[in-house]
This record gives C-alpha cells, structure tokens and sequence, in this order.
C-alpha cells in the first residue's frame, strides 16, 4: 500500500492523513476482540483511569499475537517508510482504549516533545500510524487536530503530572489558541478499520469520551532508524530500546489470523 | 415564525429540530458580548466550574436588557407556543458558558426529570428553545442528543451532587446504553444564532470543551402556564415562580438594541 503524490503533499502540507477503512471488518473485529483481552490484564504496562477503566496497554505487540503482527503490518510499515524516506523501527505501541463513559482527556500536546525531552530522539523523523479498532464518531471522543501545526517544530511545554494518570507534555493555552486561530480544528471520524496517519510535531489532542460506546485506537509510533533514541529514562516498554528495521510480513497476516479464529 | 407540518412531526418522532441561523450574526455578536460581560459580574445567579472559569448564569432575564428581550423574542416563543398548544411562562432561563479549555461535562440527563422531582411540575408539558450564542462545532463539546429518547417517559435517576458544581439527576448507563443503542446519538452543530428546540424528556449530555473557542448557548425553558411548577424547593431564580403567560416582543427586538449599540 504506497501513499500517492497527491496523499504525500496533504501530510506534508496538513500534517496528517486520513485513509477510511484500509483494514476489514474481520481484521477490526480481529482486534477488538484481542483490546478486550488485553485490556482485562493484570500487567504494569496496563495502564488505567482513576476510575479504575483501562486508558492505555503499552507494548501489546509483546504479549498479544494479534498485536504483533499489526506492529509488522505492510499496510502500517510501507507507507510510513515512504514517507520517512528509509527504514524504520518501532518506538512506541499504545492500545488507547478511550473507554465508554469513562475515558479521559488527553490535553493538547506533540508526541515528538515527549520523545525529544524524555527520550533524547535527535529529530522529529518519526511519526505515528494509528488503527480505528472501534468506529470513531463525532460522539466517541475522537482525535483532535490543528492541521498545519507540525510547521511551527517543538513548542514549549509543561510537564502535567496531573490531570490524567499518565504524564504528558503539554502545551499552553495561548500556543493552542494561536496555533487553531491559524489552522483551525479537524476531528477525524470514521468506521473500525480505518488509519490516521499524522507528523510526530502535529497538535493533537482529545476529549473525555461521555457516550456510551469504547473508541480504542491502537498507535504505532515508527522512527528512522538512524534517529533511534539515546536517552533510556522510561520504561523499555514505554520507549522501545531495539532499533533493528521492521521488516513487514504478508498483507494477509491478520486476515489469516481471522479466519483461524473463525474456523476454531 | 412558525413550525411547518413536517418540522412538527419531526421533532415530535426525534425529540428535537434544529434550525440553522434563526438569528442575524448582529443579534448573535450582541448576546455574545452581553454574556461576557454577565459572567463576569460577581452574583449568586453565575455559577463556576471548580476552576473558576464561568458554567451558568441563570435569570439573567432579570438583569440584562438583551437577555430579557431573548427571553421575549417571537422566534423562540411561539414555536413552542405552537407546540405546547397554548401560552407558555418561563421556567428557567440559563446561559451556559462551557468555556474554552475549562467547560465541563453534563452528563446525561433528563430536563423533566429534575423539574418533576425537584419542583413537582405536573406533566411534561415543557420544553427548552436554545440559541447558539457561539459557534457550535464538532470539537467545542456540542450537546448530544439521543433521539426518541423522549418516548421512554421519565426514566429512574440519581441525584449527582459531585461530578460538577451544578446538582443533575443524571440516568444510569445501562439506560443510557439501551436508549443509545435504539437512537444513536446525535450532536447538531451550526453557526452562532442557530436554534435547537427539544422536548423536556429528551436524553441528552454535553462533553468539556477542550477546545480554544467558548461555546455559549443560551437555553430557555418554557412550560404551559396550565402545567406551572406546585413546589418551589429551589431558589425563584433557578425555577421561576411567575406563570403569567408571556407576550412575545417584536420581531426586531433583539436587532434594534444590536444598531442602538452599533450608533453609540
């Protein structure tokens, strides 16, 4: 799955892109299926709300097959190998669950100012792949992004050790404004299965989810391999320490998985 | 300005309409200042979020020149009139700020439901009119809807005095998730001066705004002066004890204020 030229200059110009239904409805399901279990884990890297909900399953290609081959996935890796221009490792896996009801804000922040201040990552040739493994709705909590916001590099942050039960840094509420005076706000919705691919320096955020229906996404934040990371303060899980290049398995990897599941 | 057949058998099959830019972006930019300029004042009528950022002025017919009109405008007036099938008396009148960053949830909830229990009013012959003061978009925590909702009667609620400052019988999620699952759920979304009727039992909810825009609406609650509250537990300026019928302004009551401030 290659991105076209016309694909290729609305991610550089907006700072993402969003491809509706690139998985199918038996892979999302696939998935959902497999959140559920892992989610109902007893595991440091399973992280929950105050409320007790899960927020997020770190490193879930580590202990979940299903996850695995999502994190080796041709649909996922080649485009984002195009579009970082070589190959690429995996330097974060995040199945965020945005429970029903019950899953929380996450502020308004760039994910490579993290991986910049906490990580010491060189440059911001790294970006994030994210799997639709619920649909996501205008209801659901969705993402939130101010396109063009990528252009203005790392912007000052805070460190919010507060709000929610992860830490995240943050931005400021003039840079926001300014930032969505200029380039406003998209919510990117869609059915399961669908991808959002966005810059590592693109603002995003998004809202409490108050409906009554999950909106997991499963991120994979991919870097250049020559831009590995060199600082180890978090967890092995958290920032991923193996900088060999992914090398992508058969595009039916997931598919087949389904259809044992179906056949058993 | 009156409701069309369709319109009515709309909102009676949904439990709402929606209709778009009912007032001129002059009469909206002067309820905008206007209500800037009400939450600042320090009364008992403004409430504030926990942190500090205004949630809701209530009355502010009583000490606003542009709101007392609002409350007395024919095009919010007699639709209900029309629906109520009959005079109308106002028994509640709320600007609702839900601030940039700061505005918290509502979480789901029936109007009736508090105006039965808390002000015995006899029958659900009663429904809010709301006028976006503000743009309403997707990303500002729209106030969501579940359709048909309002067929189900009042539905069983608790009594939640800690999510926000503000007390709400708010309905279980099991009833939220059944009546979700049946009607979906809706979050209309418009140009400031848009207009969304809904009947007093309708589901209904709002997410925090985590956006940079303020997303002000103004609701007003009209009841058929037959069906007037019997209790009066709550402050007169929260549940109105004048059931005189109200005599619609003129079309243009709200517009001349808006070219009087526009001359000055």
């Amino acid at each position: 799955m290659l991105l076209t030229e016309t694909q290729r200059a609305d991610f550089d110009r907006e700072g993402y892109l969003f491809l509706p239904e690139v998985f199918s409805p038996a892979e999302a399901a696939l998935l959902r299926r497999e959140a559920a279990r892992v989610f109902s884990l007893e595991r440091e890297e399973v992280w929950r709300e105050d409320s007790g909900a899960p927020r997020t399953a770190f490193a879930a290609q580590t202990y979940s097959e299903p996850f695995r081959r999502l994190g080796l996935h041709p649909r996922l890796v080649e485009p984002v190998m195009q579009l970082l221009d070589g190959p690429v490792y995996l330097h974060q896996y995040k199945v965020n669950a945005k429970a029903a009801f019950d899953g929380d804000v996450w502020q308004w922040h760039q994910d490579y100012g993290t991986w910049a201040r906490d990580d010491a990552m060189p440059e911001a040739r790294a970006m994030n792949i994210a799997v639709f493994v619920d649909d996501v709705t205008p209801v659901s909590g969705p993402l939130m992004f101010i396109p063009r916001s990528h252009k203005d590099g790392v912007l000052e942050a805070g460190h919010d050790l507060e709000t929610t039960s992860y830490p995240l840094w943050t931005l400021d509420r003039e840079t926001v404004t300014r930032l969505a005076e200029q380039g406003g706000i998209v919510a990117p919705t869609g059915p399961a299965g669908s991808l959002l691919m966005f810059h590592c320096n693109l603002v995003h955020a998004s809202p409490p989810n108050i409906s009554p229906w999950g909106r997991t996404i499963v991120y994979l934040s991919l870097c250049h391999v020559d831009n590995h990371i060199r600082q180890f303060k978090r967890p092995e899980w958290v920032a991923h320490r193996d900088f060999a290049p992914i090398a992508p398995l058969a595009d039916d990897c997931l598919a087949e998985l389904a259809a044992q599941q179906a056949a058993e």
